[in-house]
């Protein structure tokens, strides 16, 4: 596996016109879509209402209580990426506020995901800066041991490689693989369609009993109805 | 007690005058004039700010990771009710989102109290479909397992029958037996009457000391003032 | 330490300018101000978003399920407190709601900090009578029990004081000791200005590897960048 | 539903046979031969390793922080029962210790079941009184507020009814209903003597793919091997 | 309030005999005779099973993930103290092993209490060195950021001052005010006394409603019996 | 990434010498041999005191109360594996109970690690069949949903790979890559024998500022001593 006090400073980044398309879809039909992974853990929400963020992964292994490794990679950011930090351990800390927002936002970052705590939740607000974290937490951070950047990383137990697409709104966070980008941006798409269609059933009164045929099956299993 | 793979047709629901005069009371004035029982545990709550319901309860009993009873559960619901789902275990899946909320609506539903995940969190809001969970999850979830229908179900700790009166708001969610919704209802219009009393005299910057009569009982209990 | 069953009517406040000045900042930057010190833990919450508070602390040791000494600290707030209470316990009753806000206001208090539940938040949000709280809770408490007011209590893992100055901001709830408020304050001036001039250098686009020097220091140990 | 402040002297306990032969199986046994009803939440756990308890539920409501019921319960225990005791919210403090598990053993009861705290964990120990709680806490409660004695209360998820059979060890807690306690232990037998045959196939190193005839449905369902 | 970065080296600690006297109490009589005040929260448990540990505490702020403190805090230690650490944000890392252990033992120490994980357990049993935390973890820790040692340190919610008494068991920790140490004990023995009585009349049978004149009080209540 | 679905018949299993090298050590030293990676969450806990284990890990994907692929694993399994789960969501189900562990044993399994729940902990005991795992459940499972076998796998925020090293005893769980389990193991006798050292040190009285010298770089950082 990967080591501490690594920069990876060159990585393969999801194609650009998959990631546009996957940005189209929300966090549930993407996951469908991947054949239900890579999902995060649920504990992983949005810092302000209506936060959203799709772009390709800037990866970083924190250490608690240490921010250190942002800045560096603040450095490997480009144009629609997303920082995305795991940490050696379970932390809550404040690792992010409006600084470092500042400085992703000026080097094209979309965002950031981090299985840690974030502060100046206002301040991001305002500057509509989406962050998905596990906790609100006004705790700084200091600079004093090393992580590291571009590494695997696993966060709120989805593994994330650098590049890869991640995709964040109200209903969670996902990860797609560099490699299955378009594929699953055409499956979600193709999803989409498929819904729509049923979206009209259900809303005419049909039951997902029948639009689904689940009568049969639920009978075999020995389903049984009372009056 | 109740068994697994059954849906019960027959429910008898609360009175629906009393429904309509319970839906006009917030969820902490209806447990005290419940006598501060039938409240689900606080871990229980609104998927979006704003949300509100009450309606009678058609219940279901879900299996861990499997909605396939919400979709049997959405045949038995009339205009008025709640869907109030627990699970057999804890689990915090996606266990419904708009494709299912459309149906309950065609259907008559004035929304989900569900001890498990939701997602489609933006579309629900968009369609004001109000939703009280324990979490929000983009995780979907299989149809594989029976559940049963309008059987006694616990959720969040609460005991909930068929046609039980089902209230929610940003104070939780609380429960009313189909029997005692008239007298809770009235019940719980003396105590706003009451209230309102009260009210203006705190607002004139009276004390609750005096209002409730507090200060001897304090002093008989040894409570010492310093200076 | 403190007893229980004990009413101190007599306290020393911070500066009024003291509060007064640090009502301006944001809780990060005073935490950072006062080096780190006297933040309560992140599980406290505004109860409606946009909640935010400064005063003077009322203190308050509460028993579990039992909310009788919130009316007796009553008395003793005045204009620009806040009430601050801790718990013998774990415990998320709610403990608060709109007929204490109601009273707490007239008193003059600018707001509640409470290591317990909080209910009827439409209302409260309603009042904009802020409250930071550890739950969100319907259920109500009696008044059978003693506990005290204006003795040192822990809040969250936190010391406050009578008097202590307390603020509260999405981003948590910070405590500054009385004695250090005007320090603080100006300590939390200084750092704005310092953060000013970093966030400027920051949205040129540069990188805090260079603002804060940390290159060398991290090359030091041995943080190593590949291609 | 029920109400507080009540104490019901008659109930009308499962047979004593039934208790008996249930008593010999474990919690995972008779929760399957229930059809996988019944089991309380798995925060439960045991204070000491190897407590172990099977007997006829005398239930209690209780208030937080307030053990005045425990007491009111004790006169109502009978040979054979069991303490099982919910709380009208989450609190882990102390309700229970060395002194009521003396009183209680006189009058016969076999143990205690508890949605909340307990203490003196070496002295129960040593007399070996089982318990199965939420928590250990050192924490005392107090004695001033109504609960109830003999209602059916929830207790950790789970329904229970006063008579119901309460079953626990390691694996957990788990009730059956009074009038099913005797078919509950049969289906237990019959699914010992089951386990039994399969537990010599898995020895003699047989697998579950084909002890439960599984290859079939699996490739039905499309799982592929790969070399 | 306190300082990161210093080391107190003088402190009074609570006198010898008090301290000796105290050990012979559990954790629950003690909290009794303090009048329910100093209990930490009931998630600090032993490491393992048996551990028992009293003395008077050297205090310590530690950093997340940071155990340099605790080194220095190993040189303040005398006979009979115990080490008690807080953290500045909640952290389960593994701040304390076996070889700290050898180090506190040599210098005298009779156990930690610390706010945070623990690893090497089997060697801490092994050798009888009584620890008392929040996690066991194997997760090491670094040594670059100050805290310090010996200032008032706020540990699982509890205030603890350098020289007051720490009392650990099964059933938690306990924190004594040095002031206070002798009159706890003799508080704790008479309470033990008084424990002797009762506990005769509870294992002839005779109940708590009765030998706590219970009641008529539950009575006036309103407790309502019915067969 | 991997797919729902497949199992991969043929894994590449770290070398046998590598691993009982490893077995010798715990998994704190191998943690720290590893650089510090590699660790679970310290969620997972043994289900009896003095579990221990370590092998080959034959990996599996689980779905939420399905514990079918545990019966497709156990086709997997030779002599020196350990079975490790992982689940597409947090789940707490009794998955794995005494006939699976029959199963397994006779397949020459050396344990399991499960991010979930399992079950028959007393006979599991009396087996001495070590399991790690996130709960103790009596709740079963079905067998009705496609996971996968021998695909990389995040357990308990730790990516596993078919054939890794999976180490674990009283104070976690630690998974070395197949490659490197020689190194690791080297790594790992060189720090004992450090340790070694270090310990007779600790025992005469040295303290750990004069053996690490501390004393300089804390002085540096501006540590105070004051008497």
């Amino acid at each position: 596996m990967h080591e501490l006090g690594v920069v990876h400073r060159t990585i393969e980044r999801a194609d650009r016109r998959a990631v546009e398309a996957l940005s189209r879809f929300g966090v549930a039909t993407v996951h469908e879509a991947m054949g239900r992974l890579g999902l995060m853990r649920p504990y992983m929400r949005p810092v302000y209402e209506g936060a959203r963020l799709c772009g390709t992964a800037v990866t970083v292994l924190l250490q608690p209580g240490d921010n250190w490794m942002l800045h560096v990679a603040a450095e490997q950011v480009r144009d629609g990426d997303v920082v995305v930090a795991g940490c050696t351990t379970e932390n809550e800390d404040g690792f992010f506020g409006e600084l470092l927002a500042t400085s992703l936002r000026a080097r094209g970052a979309n965002g950031l995901v981090i299985d840690g705590g974030c502060r100046d939740v206002d301040e991001l607000r305002a500057m509509d800066f989406p962050v998905f974290s596990r906790a609100v937490n006004a705790k700084g951070t200091v600079k004093a041991t090393l992580g590291s950047v571009n590494v695997p990383v696993v966060v709120a137990n989805a593994l994330v490689n650098p590049g890869d697409v991640v995709l964040a709104d109200s209903d969670g966070v996902v990860v797609v693989p560099a490699a299955k980008a378009a594929a699953v941006a055409e499956a979600a798409a193709g999803r989409e369609a498929n819904e729509a269609a049923k979206r009209d059933r259900f809303r005419s009164g049909e039951l997902g009993l029948d639009v689904y045929e689940m009568r049969e099956p639920l009978a075999k299993l020995g389903l049984t109805y009372r009056d």
